[in-house]
Formats: C-alpha cells, sequence, structure tokens
C-alpha cells in the first residue's frame, strides 16, 4: 500500500478523531474555557505521542501551555519546524451558526465547527500525516520539531517569549505554517508574501472644551473640518500615498512574477461579489491582484468626533479622532515609514490644533524566494495530494509570527494553507472542505516525505 | 415713590419669591419630573393673578401645560406678546454642582441654581416688573399677552400647534422675548439678529459589509476615505463655503451697521479665554465678530465610522457617517441652501459610494430693524433700568420662535435678554447675575411703561 492509499483507507478514522479536536471549546480569550483550553493542549500533546513523537512536552507558560515535540532520528536529514495552534476565536454569536458551534458536522461537503479552518483541522492535517508516515515506515523522514500554541488568537505573547529563550532548540531548516488560505476552490497554493503592518491613531484638539455651533461656528478651529482636509491630502490623485518618500525603498517586483500573480485563476467577479461595493477604485496603473498584494496602502481604519446620537446637537467639539494604518512591502522599513507619516502629518497640520500621534504597532513585510527549491517540493507535494498544480500567491493581510521567526532564524518560511477564501474563520459556520482535509494530509505527507530528498 | 424707588424697596421679596420658583425642579425632558412641571405651571398662573392679569389660563396639551394670561384695558395702547417658559434642562451631571441645582443661593453676587438664567430668572423679572407697576398704578400701561410654556428645552411642540391655531387672540404689535444674553457684564444689550439652521446628516456605504483591511486594503472604496475627501471639498483656501450659489442671496450688511457691530465693548481677548483653541481662524476678510454674527458657515457636528475601541482593528467600514449644518444669514433661504448643498455633494461624490443624504431641520435666519422706534424705546428703558446706555447686539445661533412668529405676526421682536455669556445655561453651576436680575426688573418695568407712549 503506497503512501496516498494508505491515508485514503484511514478517511473515516482521521475524522472521527478530528471531530474529538473539534469538540473541545479550547477559546483562549475566554476564562471559563481555561480548563477546555488546558485539555486541548493534553489532547495535542497524546496525539503527537500517538503519531511517533517520543519527546512531547507541555509547556506552561504564563496563560496557555504550549505545546512542543520533537523527533531528531533522522541523521543527515533536514529539520523542519512545524507550527500551529489549538484555541480558537469565541463562537459568539451563538444563534447564527446553523449546527453548534462545537459539535461538527458535515453538510454540502464540508466539516461545519469552530476551529475547522483556523487552525485546528490544518493542525491535524500535520498530525495525521506524520502518523501515516510513521505508520507506514516506522519513522519519520526528516527531522521534526513541533510547536502547537494556545494563545494565536489573543496575540501569541507566551510564544514569542518562548521564541526568543530557546533558539537554540527550536533552530531548523525550514518553517512550515498551515493557517492561510488556498486562492480558491480546487486550487492548491503556496503564500510567499505577506505585506506588514503599521497601525497608528491620531487626536486632534482645536477649542479646549466642546462649543455650541451656533455662538461659536465659523470664528474658531473645527477639529473634525480639520481630520478632513488632512486625510484627504494623504493620497494623490493616482490614489497613490502622498507621503513623501513613502515608495522610495519598495523592491522592483520582476515582470515575470507580476505577470504569474496576475496570470492566477483568481476571479474579478468573485472579488467583487465578496465586497459588494458600488464601483472600484485604487493606486493607478495597478491591477486589482497587484493593489491587493504587492502594492502598499493607507487606509482609515476608523473616525470619530463629536455627535452621532440622534437628530441634532449643534456642537463644534474639542477633538477627533482617526485610527488608520499603512499596509506595507518589501523592502519598505516599518519604523522609517513610521517617521516619515508623522512628519507629513504634522507638516500637513494647520497651528490652529494640537495633534498627538501615536503609533500603535509596526511590523515588517515578508517575501520568500518562491523559486527556491523548498518552494518546488511543496509545489510538487501539493500536486501529489490534489492531482493538480499549486499556485504560489501573496496575501495582502499580515502574520507578525512568519516575519518574527523568518528574522530570528532566517530560513525559508513554507505557507500551505488548506482554508478557503470563504470559509468563515473567525465567524459563524465556521467550515472546511473535505476534499481539502483528506487531500492536505496526503499532499504534507508527501511534503514531509519528499523534504528528505533535499 | 417712583418706579425705580418701588422696585428697590421689594428686592428681598421679589428674590425671596425667585427662590421659590427655582425650587421646582420642572425638568421637561424627564416624565418623572411630570408633577413638578404641573406645579410649575400653577405657580406661574398664580403669581401671573398676583401680579394683576384677571384672564389666566393653564392650557393643556399633548405633553406639558402652557400659561396663558392677558390683560387688555388699555385702550388705544399698543399691545405686547411676551414670551417665556418655565421649564428647565436636566440638572445632571448632579456631582459638578457646587451647591444643589433645585436649592438657589446667592454666592459672589450671582443667584446660582437651574433655570436661574434660562429662563425662570428672566420670566420672573417680567412678572415683577408688571407687578410692581400694576401695584403702583392700578393697572397695566399697555395691554398686555403673557405665554409661557413647559416644552421649551424639548422642542416645543405643543407651543407651536397653539400659535397656528389661535393667531387672532395672540396678535399684538410686538413680542418680546427675555431668553438671550447681554454682550458682557455691564453692558445691557438688544439682540436684533439670529442665525438660521439648518442640519444635515449623511450615510457614505462603500462595500457591502466591513472587509479586512489587510486582505483587501488598497483595491476597495473606503468610505471614511471619501468622507474625508468630501468635507476637504466644501472649503476654499479663504476659508468661504465652497457650495456654488451659497452666498448669492446675502443682503449687503451696511458699512455704518458693520461699523457698529465692530465697535461694540466685546472683548477679543475674553473670547479666546472662553475657547481656548491654539489659534484662530475663518472666513477671510471678516473680523470674528463679523465671522459670528452677519456670516455663514459650514460645520461638521459630528463624524464616525469603523473602529473606536481600544488598541487596533484592521477594518475598512462598509460605512462612514457625518452630521453637519450651515448657518445663515439673511437673505439666504433654507430651502433652497439645502438644495444647493446636496446637489454639490452628489456631485464631488465618486462613483464607488452610495450617499443617503438628509436634511434634519431648515431654519430661517432673522433680522430686526433696529432702528425702528419700538428699539429706541427698549434702548432707553435698558438704560434707566442698568444705568448704562444699552447696545445692539446680534447672536450666531438660532431661535426658531422668534422666527416663526415673525413669520406669523410680522410684527417687531424684541430681544432683551439678562444672561451673561459664561452663566453655564444647560450646564453645571447654572446662575444670574445679582445686579442684571434687579436691574432687569426696573428696566423690563420701564419698557412696558415706555411702550404705552409709542
Amino acid at each position: 500500500m503506497n503512501l496516498a492509499e494508505f491515508i485514503e483507507s484511514r478517511r473515516e478514522q482521521h475524522l472521527g478523531e478530528l471531530y474529538e479536536f473539534l469538540r473541545i471549546p479550547s477559546v483562549s480569550a475566554k476564562s471559563e474555557h481555561k480548563p477546555d483550553i488546558d485539555r486541548a493542549s493534553r489532547w495535542v500533546a497524546d496525539h503527537l505521542r500517538s503519531a511517533g513523537f517520543k519527546t512531547v512536552e507541555i509547556v506552561p507558560t504564563g496563560l496557555h501551555p504550549l505545546v512542543y515535540a520533537e523527533s531528531l532520528e533522522a541523521p543527515g536529514k533536514p529539520t523542519v519546524l512545524f507550527y500551529g495552534h489549538y484555541d480558537v476565536q469565541p463562537a459568539e454569536p451563538l444563534e447564527l451558526w446553523t449546527s453548534p458551534a462545537f459539535q461538527p458536522e458535515v453538510r454540502n461537503g464540508s466539516i461545519y465547527g469552530r476551529g475547522t479552518a483556523d487552525d485546528k483541522g490544518q493542525v491535524h492535517i500535520h498530525l495525521k500525516a506524520l502518523e501515516s508516515l510513521h505508520q507506514l515506515h516506522g519513522k519519520f523522514p526528516i527531522n521534526i520539531k513541533v510547536l502547537i500554541e494556545g494563545e494565536e488568537e489573543v496575540g501569541s505573547v507566551s510564544l514569542w517569549d518562548y521564541v526568543q529563550s530557546h533558539k537554540e532548540k527550536l533552530k531548523a531548516d525550514a518553517l512550515l505554517v498551515s493557517d492561510t488560505s488556498m486562492l480558491g476552490k480546487g486550487v492548491p497554493s503556496i503564500t510567499y508574501g505577506l505585506r506588514g503592518l503599521n497601525y497608528y491613531e491620531i487626536e486632534l484638539t482645536g477649542p479646549a472644551r466642546d462649543l455650541h455651533s451656533g455662538v461659536y461656528g465659523g470664528a474658531v478651529p473645527n477639529p473634525l473640518i480639520v481630520l478632513a482636509e488632512l486625510f484627504a491630502k494623504l493620497h494623490d490623485k493616482n490614489f497613490r500615498v502622498a507621503v513623501p518618500g513613502f515608495y522610495d525603498d519598495i523592491a522592483a517586483v520582476p515582470p515575470a512574477e507580476r505577470k504569474a500573480l496576475n496570470a492566477l485563476p483568481w476571479k474579478e467577479k468573485d472579488f467583487k461579489h465578496a465586497v459588494g461595493a458600488p464601483a472600484y477604485h485604487g493606486e493607478k496603473g495597478f491591477t486589482t491582484v497587484e493593489r491587493l498584494w504587492i502594492r502598499p496602502t493607507l487606509e482609515l481604519n476608523g473616525i470619530w468626533g463629536g455627535y452621532q446620537g440622534e437628530g441634532a446637537k449643534t456642537v463644534i467639539p474639542s477633538k477627533a479622532y482617526a485610527k488608520f494604518s499603512t499596509r506595507l512591502v518589501p523592502n519598505q522599513n516599518p519604523q522609517k515609514i513610521a517617521k516619515l507619516v508623522e512628519k507629513h502629518i504634522r507638516k500637513l497640520l494647520p497651528d490652529y490644533v494640537h495633534c498627538r500621534f501615536e503609533v500603535l504597532s509596526t511590523g515588517k513585510p515578508w517575501v520568500a524566494a518562491y523559486k527556491a527549491p523548498i518552494f518546488q517540493v511543496a509545489q510538487s507535494a501539493l500536486e501529489k495530494g490534489f492531482g493538480k498544480k499549486a499556485v504560489f500567491i501573496r496575501e495582502g493581510g499580515s502574520i507578525p509570527f512568519v516575519t518574527q521567526m523568518h528574522d530570528t532564524f532566517k530560513v525559508p518560511c513554507v505557507l500551505v494553507g488548506f482554508g478557503l477564501p470563504d470559509e468563515n474563520a473567525h465567524a459563524p459556520d465556521e467550515h472546511l472542505a473535505l476534499e481539502n482535509y483528506h487531500g492536505g494530509i496526503k499532499a504534507i505527507a508527501h511534503l514531509y516525505q519528499d523534504l528528505a530528498g533535499l
């Protein structure tokens, strides 16, 4: 029996076991679920042992335990660190679930339940791929380290502390993550680029107190108007970010890569259906895919000030607020960009308002050399699992852990995800396509096996 | 004993009686105070009777009763309609009052308590002025109609219905109102102009739902940015309203009047102290007083959309909102202005957002021919009461009732107010200067007396 046949023969067993994992409501954000978190960490540790790992640790932390396992019995073979998480988002609003969040069931070819796509289902793909290899061959084909955390949905603070103090232990030739999505149904995908993220907040103060807009209107600074005038100046007529120096350090994307991204089986129609705007726009000279993945942005994420209630209140408020963010692409430097943004905003603002400018967070962009051999191995393993050629994609979002790991260990990060864009991670009726779950186990088993040949 | 001496001799008695009136917590906005509202209406009716009115009615309405009184026993003499209100704003936040809101007391030469300035204290000035005249002469010098409502702080709906259905009954040669402020301490003032007010709300919709700003940012319309860009276009570089036609119908203010307004004993320093902004600006070519009183404005009163909580949320919201208003001056037509504003906004908006545009209210500006004889009578009566020459001022705010009465009856409206700009109407520690209360009774008594000679 070959690897694919072996895995195929265990479909029911794998799914049954995944149900067990999904039934544990390991919600990391809620203290009432602390016992469930602990139970989920033990479940993961037990199943790593039965998959063939002899060294398995549950690592206590300031919040939720990490599970670490390793098998270093393949001398001369590469070492891979697999990262995933066993915690899930809260299930609320419960009334919007078709079937209960922690009672998984299959409908229309998908497994429904909290954690199916993000990330228990994908972690389980790795557990069963590794177990299958161990059962078939009595050992793992390469050296493997596994790190499964319980705080991904609440900021991964303990994880990062652990990584910093165990750099030698966690050292590997590559990082493997399954917490992303495929481009679309039937399109196995490898994500090789993420945008960085700087997040800012500003507070403008005009008058020292709220004023009556009749008594004072026309002769005093209105911070709401100043806020509007400020943000109107941060894009030019081509919707380019109008901060001097913003685009200076951007690495050119080779024409062949641009061409490949634009040739992906990505459907503008599906995108527009998902967004539902009256029309579209963005930076002039770039396609939608390019705007989403390889171009930086400046977006307002929130604005507020003055009266928001029912009816009318004739107020000129003392303060106006905005939250906004810049998405960054290689090789923009987040600290440099934050300084440029603040400098430009302070220059644009008139002398009749005070400004508090705060950088809430900075985060680097990440892009991998996807032509490197390990990516080719991953591409062919996906093809073995799904019977279809895998594509290389980017994402517009940010995964700080990937960037941090890449910076810490300077090794390739391979993001192979089995979710789909519309599978409601973080929302009710989260689900994972059965074909991607079963195909994923096959693909990942081939990946671990084929990495032995690198 | 002449009129002034008579009033002077009753200082303690007047103040004691005002305390009684102020102790009734006639808060019109709160149903728990309904018995107090009824008590206050009876208190007013009783004191109109004891002031000398034989015809006094408490008029039930859909909400709070009106009090109406009349004395038409001066054939051949003018008839004046005095308007005021016995209801008050809620006293909250209670903890910010130095002495309890409904336990009046005198400190530093002022009476403190809810309703002292707005408007019970000023209503009481008229009651005591009329009573003094009646006690001295056994009759009123002119024909007088009195209308005291209990819904001013909640929109005056019943009042306006009553006026519409009792036009003949309420007909008079002039309307007299004491619900405004003096220009400053020791400057008796007659308000002869008010700005009109149009209030608007808009809702912009970009995407059909909130989107992740990483996954979608750069390629979808962001309604927050569109809102900023829209409002940045509504003023030109001289801070003039950039709506075509906005200034077309404005009546020129005669040079002599402009000169008089700018020569008023109004202190820019006090204005700046009250506002406390880092610097000031407004429409180019006009002084602060002109910007506040004789020039129209467009002000944002509230904006909101997206994330306003702690920390960061990477969202591109579906919707952005703004509340804004235009203050209008003679002879701008509110309906025409509303149409011009909507038309221009719709023209400015890009095709990638939907816009809901709503006019919440419209209100006409008002200005009186302050050189007319009745204003000269008022000016000299104020001088008799205060020993100082009274000035003619405008206000930047709006009093819809004045405009409506002026339009309905086509008679002069004389606004003689005894509050001061910093007396906290609508705020904790509301107060009224003792000298303005006692001086007001004398001035108003002289006014009613002198109107007999018109």
